[in-house]
Order: structure tokens, then sequence, then C-alpha cells
């Protein structure tokens, strides 16, 4: 039994919702189908959700909304047209939203009922399409499919007590299509989730009934090792466990945002991430734990806009709670750090740059050389952060010294490492304008040399 | 104008005393001399200071003294004999001892009034034996040269007010010849200076007097670029900075206690480390900053007895304050922390071991576990931290990779890499039992492959 979720570039347009369908149709373990709204077509082309957002928006400012609501009935009509279903959807799309705009009196439960709209329009579509087809499909709304959340309008959270109710799904016979991106709080009201919904929707569901895989289609065919922006053509990762994947997320590195998946994690359901162009290519597995761990590094993230706040006291190690201290008053001051590389007399916090946008920078370099009698406060911008990650490292010896080499051999100055605490990752600050030969360098040696 | 300071072993006996004087007579420039007690002749001999404090133990438990009164006697007397000097020191050695036990009532003025006797003699005996040899001497007591420190007996500070009355010794003729190891307090209570006592006497005299050079003679003729005992013969350092040598005494690696130097370091005052075997040979100088720093790595410093606390919380990074309060629960518990490096959803914090003692280890952990909800806390015990130390690191590619190179060509997994804060060091945590075989296989590397 599977939980397939279908992200917006899979249901752009009706071929995409055709391949879908026999996507579905091709295992009779799909059963349970989680779909977004339809994306962008081309380049220029707008979203679905975009479009309800800026008619809401336009509705809320006493601007003509009438335009956007018709280039969103034409967008679902060439749809339902292609696919040969009856006008009745297009019809309830525009009527449920004039609805909404007349009813909905909260401005943000109208701003969350608009944002849904796209998603529940798609999973009715495909239902009835899949029916049209000779398939059993049912739409099941996430209020009947018992998707509790908190109230947190934008910023949804499934309540604990939703996967018993969910698990009930598996009562239902034919496949089951279910909108992604939202919930009902215990009240009855429509709240959607933060972004990367339809995932996190998929996520639950799995969880819920206890799916034997999570398939998440997207319109790239598995994970690459490397950002395909910097390396052309980069080695796919075949099988990501959890620890690796929430490593690699946090240089801005995957497909999706890795926090979508923790329900289907806390259960144990693996993840497979598979192209809906090419569904039978192997697609990347991310699975609790692996026992092949010959490969030492998986991938390389990267990511950039760090910087370094550097505090020089003479005998600082002396001092009991300097570094709390220090700590003390970026968390006063609301900014969250990355890394505390320490020396002796001195000790670095990287944090992220836009965290001490504006005059916040020189307020905290104050705070921090008057209330800790600092000699030297320097703030450094410009940093970036290679992160290499694999559950294999923690085993071998060669790793920091492959590494470290690369880095060498592109030239670049290694400003900081941080390696100690994660047994599968390992991080290195370099200066932002040299991550591409840094990340080639590495590629190379930990990718097509071995 | 120079400052010379010879410790223990350089004044163990007369014919060291016969070199010492040699010595100063040989550089005219020599005109301040601090001198340690005798220290051991041969392993097994006992060092003077170490009888006094004995004598003291005896005094104030009741049991019977005269034995060890005696042996620091036949002591002095076969140094004073050997040099022809007159009984008169030796007698006064008696006596003044005796009026100590008699008349001080404060049993810590006591230990710190015997514990300086060894010093303040051999300073008498060494200025006879000078003037005895034709070179004007004078001793001169720390009350009189002007050393002032605060009131904490066996931890004496310097009191800055001290330094312009021992810039006056510089209006006396001949050589000025000091005991190390005390001072006195403003109502004129002796007290004696925490370890290294001698040499804090020594760089305070070469801050006040504006020294030249502060030549610290010492039993070795410089120091060496490796522990000794890991490496056999290993090369000498010509010239370490103040920050080299402060790096490289974080990990119990110099010949004297690092902050010793403090004072001189502060007044700017060089420091040589010299052989009083063999005092024409080059030392050790230690400088402010030097010029030429084609040479990456000046010291391989290595130290054991280090514990790592791993903390691991599903989401951490999102947890604004975690760092902090984590680091504030040490504080609390009076624990100082080396580093601390972090994941995305762990954090280690490297710490003493001895700091955890006994049952504070599962106080620390239940404190962690039930305060911060973390998700894992385990401790892990017997770390060793290598130190790579050199001002010439911070411009050179290659000191991480050929540093890491050296770690798996000798077979250590490396557990930490703390890099990033101080730009003249790299720290590297390693397994206790593997701390030999790391720092011969980085010896190699910078210093026999070059």
């Amino acid at each position: 039994m599977k939980v397939a979720k279908f992200g917006g570039s899979s249901v752009a347009d009706h071929a995409m919702l055709e391949q879908v369908a026999s996507i579905i149709e091709s295992d009779p373990d799909r059963k349970f189908i989680v779909v977004s709204a339809p994306g962008k077509r081309y380049d220029e082309d707008e979203k679905v959700t975009d479009l309800f957002i800026q008619l809401g928006e336009q509705f809320n400012s006493g601007q003509d909304y009438e335009v956007t609501l018709f280039k969103i009935s034409q967008r679902f009509q060439a749809i339902t047209d292609q696919l040969g279903l009856s006008d009745d959807i297009v019809a309830r799309i525009e009527n449920e939203s004039r609805r909404l705009l007349r009813e909905t009196t909260n401005t943000t439960h109208l701003t969350d009922g608009l944002k849904a709209m796209g998603e529940d329009s798609l999973a009715r579509i495909l239902s009835a399409y899949l029916n049209k087809r000779g398939t059993q499909a049912t739409y099941v709304n996430p209020k009947d499919a018992g998707i509790i959340v908190n109230p947190e309008p934008g910023g949804a959270q499934i309540l604990e007590k939703s996967y018993d109710e969910i698990h009930k799904l598996t009562e239902r016979d034919g496949v089951v299509v279910i909108p992604g991106f939202f919930g009902y709080t215990e009240t009855g009201v429509l709240t959607t989730f933060p972004r990367g919904g339809s995932d996190i929707t998929g996520s639950i569901v799995a969880a819920g009934v206890q799916a034997d895989l999570y398939e998440n289609f997207t319109d790239v065919s598995s994970v690459y090792c490397v950002n395909p922006k910097i390396v052309n053509q980069p080695q796919e990762i075949h099988t990501l466990t959890y620890k690796e994947m929430r490593e690699l997320s946090y240089a801005g590195f995957t497909v999706f945002h890795d926090e979508a998946l923790i329900p289907a994690f806390q259960k144990n359901i693996p993840v497979c991430i598979k192209s809906t162009h090419d569904p039978d290519a192997e697609g990347t597995m991310i699975v609790a734990s692996k026992e092949d761990l010959s490969q030492q590094v998986v991938g390389i993230a990267s990511d950039e806009g760090f910087s370094s706040i550097y505090v020089r006291k003479y005998l600082m190690n002396r001092e009991i709670g300097f570094g709390q201290r220090l700590l003390g008053i970026l968390a006063d001051m609301d900014i969250s750090f990355e890394h505390a590389p320490s020396g002796i007399d001195d000790m670095s916090v990287i944090i992220r740059r836009d965290h001490i946008k504006g005059d916040k920078e020189e307020r905290l370099k104050n705070r921090i050389k008057n209330e800790l009698n600092a000699d030297t406060v320097d703030v450094i911008h410009g940093l970036a952060m290679i992160m290499l990650v694999g559950e294999g490292m923690s085993e071998r010896l060669h790793v920091a010294s492959k590494a470290t080499k690369a880095f060498a051999d592109a030239d670049v100055r290694i400003n900081m490492i941080n390696q100690g605490s994660s047994e599968v990752s390992m991080m290195f600050g370099i200066d932002e304008n040299k991550v591409d030969q840094a990340v080639r360098s590495l590629y190379r040696e930990f990718f097509l040399e071995s």
C-alpha cells in the first residue's frame, strides 16, 4: 500500500494528468493520492495558487478581480475540456470562490480558503478523471480524511490524534484522492500548512495509513549528489538515510523542504523521490538506515549568506560562562547561531547574515563589547558553508584528508572547519566567491576519482 | 639591560652556581638576576622548597621537625662551604626558620613564609658569592624591590603600581639579585605567587625595569617543536610569537607556565629561553611578532584527559537559545568548556574530564536531559586534543590538508576538528591511545618532509 504525491508541475495540464492517471493505474498499490494545485506549464506561466492569492488581495484592497477569476476558470476549463470531464467542476470553482469572497469575514481565513482552492479543485478533477477512465476513485476532503490541525493560518501543524482518523481511510474501496496543503482545525476552520504543504499532507497520510512507501512524484528523476547548477549532470543518489537527508537539506540542498517528511520519518515510512516524466526510473529512496556504508560521502551541499562574529578576550578560557553569555546576547536579540568554533582566547559565532540586518549588527557588536568586556569584536560577511554528508563518513579515516586536499587543489582557503558533533557530516566555511570551484573540486575528489 | 632568571635546577648546587656566576659576568647587560630555590641535583633528590613545606607541615601537626631543618641547613651548608662563603648565611636560615615557626600565628602566612625561604636564602648566597668573585652585587628583598601584591596566599597577583617602584631598581649600581616566587602585600605580609612563581618574578622585574630582554635560564637549551618524550630529539624552535606560545601552552606544552610571562608580554619585552648548561646556544626567542611566516606550523602540542558531552535534539537548530542554555548548565555547575562543535540537531561540548568527577557526570546528564528536553545525552571519555600552532598557518592553503593526511597515514580517526576562531591554530580531537602515533606522523609531515 503506497501513498503517491504529485507536485504542481506534475499536474500542470491535461497531458500531465493523463500521465499521472496512468502512473496510478500501473500499480494497484498506489491507493492514496495527494495532489498539489496546477503549477507552471512554461517559465512565464502563473501557478494557480498564485492566481488565487492575487484574487484575495484584489478583493481585500477593493480592486477588480474578475479578470483573475476568469483566468483561474480558464485554466481549469482547459484541463477538464481536454480530459472530457463535465463543466460542473469548473462552475463549482467559480461559485465556491465567489461564496468565499462574499461570506468569509476573517481576512486570514479568506486567504487560507482561497489558497487551498487550487489543490482542492485539482483533487476533484483527478478523481473524476480516474473514474471516467474506469478506475474507481473518490475525492476525500481533508476534513473527512481526518487531517486535524492547530489553528495557525499558513503554519498549521498536524494534531497527533489525526493519525487514528486518517487510518480509517484504509477501509475505503478504490483510489482515494486527497488535496494537499491544508487541513481543518477542531472547530472546522480550513487552515493551510507552511511551505511544502502538499508534501506535508502526503507525509501525514503515509504516516496515518501506515503506508509501505510514500512516493513523492516531482519533476526531477532523483536527488543529485551535488547542485546541478554547479556541476553539470552530477551523479544521482540512489539511497539516502533520513539523517543524511536532514543534514543535506540544511544547506538549501533538496528538492523539497525536509521537515515536510517528518510525519513519515516518525512512523518509519520509507520515502521515494520519483519523476512523473520517468516513473520507471529508480528514483531516490530515503530510508531509516542503510547497510552499505561503503560510500563515504553521498552528497555535497552548499549555502551562502553567512557571517562570522569574531570575539577576542585575553584569558577567555579562564572565564567560566563566557560562551554562554555570548550566546545569551544572541538569543536575547533573537539571533540563532549555526556554529561556534572556539580558540583559547577567542570564539567565533557563525550566523546567517540576514539575522543582523540594518543597525542590528552594530547593536550586537556594542552589546558584546560592553557586556562581556571583549577586547575585539569583528563581524565578517561573505561566508559560505559547504557540507559533506554521508553515514559512511564516521568510520573512514580519509574523508577529512580528501576534503581538505580538494579545497587546496581548488586554491580555496578554509576559514572554518566544524566536525565533531554530527557523525554524518563535516562542514567547511569558505569565501562566498569560491563556492563553485570548491564544490567542483570536492565532486571530483569524492565522486569521480573513486 | 637584561633580566636573567635562573630556575631551580640551575642553582641546585655549588657547581651550578659557579656556572650561573660566570654567565652573569660574561655579559655586563645582565644586571637584574632572579633566582629560584635549589632544585633536585639527581632524580631522587629533594627540592629545598619541598623541605620547607614539609617543615611547616610537621610543625603544624605537632611532629618533630628537627631532622628536616637539619637537612635544609646541610643542603645550604654544602653550597656555602664549597663556594667559600661565611657560615652566617646558613646560621641565618636556621634562626629565621625558628623565628617564623615561633612567631607566625597565621598558618597560611607561616606556609608562605617558609615556602619563600629557599629563594630568599639562595639570592643572599648568590649575591655574596658574586661579591666574593669581585662582581659588585646586592641582594634586594622583594619588599625593597617594590613587588607589591594582593593578599592571596599562594596565588598573589602583582599590583599595577608596583612597576614604578620596581623601575627605581635601575638606579642601583652593580648586579641586583632578587629572590623569585614572592612579594609583599600593602600591609607588609609576605605572599607567594602561584605555580611558576620565579618565572613570574622575573617577568615582573623585566616589565618594571623595561628590560631589553628577559632571559629565562632553565635546563633545556630551547623549546622543542614537539614533546621530546614522543619524538626523539625533535627540532628546536628558534622564534615563537607570544600568540603561538600561548596557543601551544594550552595543551601542556611548554617549559614554563605561559601566564608567568604575561607581565613581560604586556610591556612588549622579548623573552629568551636558554640553557644554563649551554648559555651560548641560541635558545628560543619569544617575541611580539615575527616577519618570516614561511614556516606554517611551528609547534605541535598534545594533551589528554578530555571528555565530550554529546547532546542530540530533533529540530535543535530551530530553537533559539539552545546552545546558550546548554552552556548555561555547564557554567552553573562550574564546568568550563573547551570547544562546542555543533551540527544541525546535535551539539557536542568538549570539557576536561576532571571537571565532571564522581556523580557530577550523572547530575550534568540529568540536568541537560530534563531542562533542555534533549533526546540523547552521552558522555564520551578518553579524548585527546592535538593542536597545530603557527602564525604562518592562516595564509596557507595546505595546512589542513597535510594535517588530515598525517592522521590518515597514522591510521588515526579524527573525532573532532576545531578550526575557525584562532588564526594561528588548528585543533583535532582523537582517541587518547593514539596520541603518540598521531604526533609522530604530524611531525614527519610538517618538520621532516619540508
